[in-house]
């Protein structure tokens, strides 16, 4: 069922899992914080991402690089000279937009997804003028030329202002992973192919961030740089477009909400001879997840050529020398987070004509795995016993007010897949009552079961 | 014994745990990268602080809130006013220091612990007078006066640069809880006494960052807030500084190596009614490692009086309105990171009159749990099923190059308390030969047990 997003963020509001960043201070534009529920379902997402793209990986390796680095990466990178988002101003109510975004909207709005990203700036005025697109705020069609927008914040280090001290917040992890490519495969002694995998916080002063934690300033990336033979990295496209693919609906995601879209002749990157999308359906539309690239040795490439450092790969067995070819994948950690949300989120009709509200997470992303009630505030003792043995080993809740249907409704809508009733007969036999979040069915089940039982239904 | 700092440096280097910050353009003052053993080793520490502050404790939830905040945060809490560094310049070779730390430096050369922090700045400058401190660059004393040098790290956000859009990087994670007490107690229907726990990146501007990561512009901390009712303050406080004593010894660091600071009179911040550091025996010295301040209710006053929210909590028992009090344990992610590499590391002499170096991280600090090494590459089949099985729950290398005592000695140097061989019996009897890092002693066990010894071995 399709929930539209203010439902989405209210409800993330107001049961502790998404609030707004300084809210107090009314907002800072587009900014979030993870409340206690929101940063469980998030640390879950990146714990299992690591999970399986480093520990389990025969290939990849971790690394954690620094948000600050010597401002020469984004002149390598392309991200001084080319980072520019198109921008446009009304000149009438002095609106500012993003050009290619006006555009898709204007499209989107006829039924048609076209993507303009990327398009020269002559291009998307000529759409601009040939559509009669208007501004979105007045309507009034009376728009600035297009204008290029550095999307790097800067700012100074150490004690002057002057331009010798100017860095920028990175706006990407990738770049980290890069310049680290030898270091990482001489001190691993790693031979090709192999990845290098890294979760951070990334920064991009974007023109019109929006639609809740999709698009924010301030965002949080996996990304994976994974090195190959030249000539095997179709091969390693494929496979890795499929390992991400599989890992999304592994954890719950529903199939027919996430689809591939790759990227045409005209979309793709001067560098890149493939790129691949995997969108999910969110409620206001189609948005990517997680972008596959095919890069080349482009990145290498050039920050040999700026660094002056060897980035040859020696393949031991053949005695060649070359420059790795790199597949890419980058996930946005929260849109990611959106993603399990917004798919976990339910109003369900229930047989007696009542509603609940309910999100379906797998256990292995629920923020708590399971809640302990005592049925009374008698039994708190011997519940609370149950509460700290399970809490050495998943994250669990304790809950004792209010009746235990609200405390089931209550659980329902913050996603606990399971809902342990500590009564008065559990003394006696230590038998527990186990109820199911999403059949609602309960069943008896011996205390001592109840770890063994967890860790089978997390496991994934 | 007592490793000097390059020593470490230099091991973090060569073994993958940690690289210079955009190394290969020269670096970038004092940023540093972790690298894939650094990074296992920084989550490892970082998960157990989350489960024992977070995920068992009774009364504590999690947070993360966003880097970029609305700057009236910083107006409330004192930063944009009082956040300075004393900044001081020699006239003769330009160098910048900062006053409080070449006085310190001075009176340590004497044997004298003196700490200055936080001092007025025309004391020290009399103490500069008095004492002959000259400049540690250039031997001269002709210093310019004490100048206050604002910590943080200024932006620009959205599209233009006037002074309406400036913003800051935040220079602690502390206040992204208290904007926050509000939404988290009332959607965690939280009583008090109750923490809120997070961890996440801050940034200062710091004049002279050092000693490796010690000291960068770029940190991460680990900060609680602990809300209780005025007057229980002290009894809370003596509580969180056992338990953060506590965890470091429990995860390894000897016991003689950490010493309590308590703030005397003239040290304590003025709301602050008790503050006691803990600290690491560096081999550069005492240093901070943890700060455990009891704060009163200075913070949420502050940022009641400047958003106008009503920052009081309502006890349901007495009904009484009041501001609850805090304890603060604020800990440098960074610096506990360092202090576990430094306290692992020993270059241990052994019987025969070799030397190996061996890091004994307790196991489940440590970056490997476990490799897994086939005595022949004929039995690599059999030993990567190993591997593969083990990967399900742990982090575990696996390792086939070199001979058997090479291999092991590259996993003493990174810490692996376990390395498990694989040899042509095993195929028979389905047992492993198991090698203890710290004694060297090896045993035979059967396959089917690792897991569970594995598991027994990382709990804490």
């Amino acid at each position: 069922m399709a929930q539209d997003m203010e439902h989405i963020v209210n409800h993330c509001k107001h049961r502790g899992f998404i609030f707004q960043g300084s809210e107090i201070y009314g907002g800072l534009a587009n900014t979030w914080d993870y409340g206690p529920l929101g940063i469980e379902l998030k640390k879950n997402l990146k714990d299992a991402w690591w999970k399986k793209f480093v520990q389990e990986s025969p290939y990849n390796v971790g690394l954690d690089a620094a948000i600050l680095m010597n401002p020469k990466t984004w002149e390598a990178s392309g991200h001084l000279g080319n980072f520019n988002d198109p921008m446009i101003d009304c000149k009438d109510c002095k609106s500012r937009h993003r050009a290619d975004h006006i555009i898709e909207d204007h499209f989107e709005a006829k039924g048609d997804e076209r993507v303009v990203d990327g398009l020269p700036f002559e291009e998307l005025e000529k759409i601009i003028n040939e559509e009669g697109i208007v501004c979105p705020t007045c309507g009034s069609a009376n728009f600035t030329e297009i204008r290029q927008f550095n999307l790097m914040f800067k700012t100074y280090q150490g004690v002057t202002e002057d331009s010798s001290d100017e860095i920028y917040m990175r706006p990407e992890t990738a770049q980290g992973i890069f310049v680290n490519f030898k270091n990482v495969q001489r001190t691993m002694r790693k031979k090709l192919p192999f990845g290098i995998a890294q979760i951070g916080k990334s920064f991009r002063n974007e023109i019109t961030p929006g639609n809740f934690i999709f698009r924010t300033r301030e965002f949080e990336q996996m990304e994976m740089e994974f090195f190959c033979k030249p000539g095997e990295e179709k091969e390693w496209f494929t496979y890795w477009l499929d390992f991400c693919h599989n890992w999304l609906t592994s954890l719950g995601l529903d199939e027919d909400k996430v689809r591939r879209r790759e990227h045409d002749e005209d979309e793709l990157s001067h560098y890149s001879n493939a790129t691949t999308d995997l969108e999910y359906q969110f409620p206001f539309g189609w948005g990517e997840l997680w972008g596959i690239a095919s890069r080349t040795d482009y990145d290498l490439k050039q920050h040999a050529e700026h660094s002056g450092e060897d980035m040859e790969y020696i393949d031991q067995q053949t005695n060649e020398r070359y420059i790795p070819y790199v597949i890419e994948p980058s996930l946005g950690a929260d849109r990611l987070a959106l993603s399990f949300l917004t798919n976990a989120y339910e109003d369900e009709e229930l047989e007696d004509g009542s509603t609940r509200t309910v999100m379906h997470f797998h256990p292995a992303v629920a923020p708590y795995k399971a809640a302990i009630f005592p049925l009374s505030k008698k039994l708190s003792e011997e519940a609370q016993e149950v509460f700290q043995d399970l809490a050495k080993d998943f994250m669990v809740d304790y809950d004792e007010s209010g009746s235990i249907g609200k405390r089931y409704r209550r659980h329902d809508e913050i996603g606990t897949p399971y809902c342990i009733t500590y009564d008065f007969d559990s003394k006696e036999d230590g038998q527990v009552t186990v109820r199911n979040r999403d059949t609602m069915e309960q069943s008896r089940m011996p205390i001592a079961e109840l770890k063994s039982f967890l860790q089978e239904k997390v496991s994934y």
